[in-house]
């Protein structure tokens, strides 16, 4: 990265910007979310009417800094998984189009600290069967289909 | 997948043979990594004569169930962190031309019963900086270079 900022920062304002391209459609597939940059940039586009989607794995939204609380007051929908397993997927969409994967989750320990890799991948061969992911756990994490325990 | 498998053992059985077709090379880049059968393989791999390294998280190689003191004890070369972040990349690269990447560590758990994602890339634009981020880390983590605290 040829950028005058500490990694950290420079990977950030690299998603950051990838993000906020977004002018029709997000789908956000996260174990974790808690990076609080990451949080108002998809609020942002949420207000510019993006349409935003969020599926994420239920042990870690309730913890402290998760910011899932925050997009769901905002309006964002969001759906999370009531399995045994973890739903450890780590992936956004940018307008069905862009596909952003790796090993990251969007947390401030991982940005900061941590080795990861996030790839970036437009090829449709790629970014098919991730959304067609999505729209799989989309429908199966539908509240309409949850249990009652 | 068109196997009569279930998903889990299916993945799995898919990610042994590609695992199992290298002739030269193998690194492997994982946060965690206790799974047996995957262990099983790379020791194959070690005893067929095939380059293996093994990078991975200093926290999680001691836990119980960790391959990673068992691929040592064969001989594998293993390098691991000391840093205050977390190696949390999950990849590994075949004969320095197939890269598997994504959100999987090689746990049972994450086999079977988490949502994943594994992609399996030959292009050299996507292979090209991963091996350098394995070649680098490698470096970053020789034991010449440990501090002692």
């Amino acid at each position: 990265c040829p950028c005058p900022l500490p990694r950290g920062d420079c990977s950030l304002s690299r998603l950051l910007r990838l993000l906020l391209s977004a002018r029709r459609s997000l789908e956000i597939c996260l174990f974790a979310f808690s990076s609080p940059q990451l949080g108002r940039a998809v609020q942002l586009l949420h207000r510019r009417g993006v349409r935003v989607r969020v599926v994420t794995d239920a042990r870690y939204m309730g913890l402290h800094g998760s910011q899932i609380g925050l997009l769901r007051r905002a309006g964002i929908p969001v759906r999370h998984e009531q399995e045994t397993g973890y739903m450890h997927h780590k992936f956004a969409i940018v307008d069905g189009r862009v596909l952003i994967t790796g090993s990251l989750n969007w947390t401030t320990q991982a940005i900061q600290s941590n080795r990861e890799n996030v790839l970036v991948v437009e090829d449709a061969e790629y970014v098919k069967p991730f959304l067609d992911e999505f729209e799989r756990i989309w429908e199966e994490y539908n509240p309409r289909q949850l249990q009652i325990f």
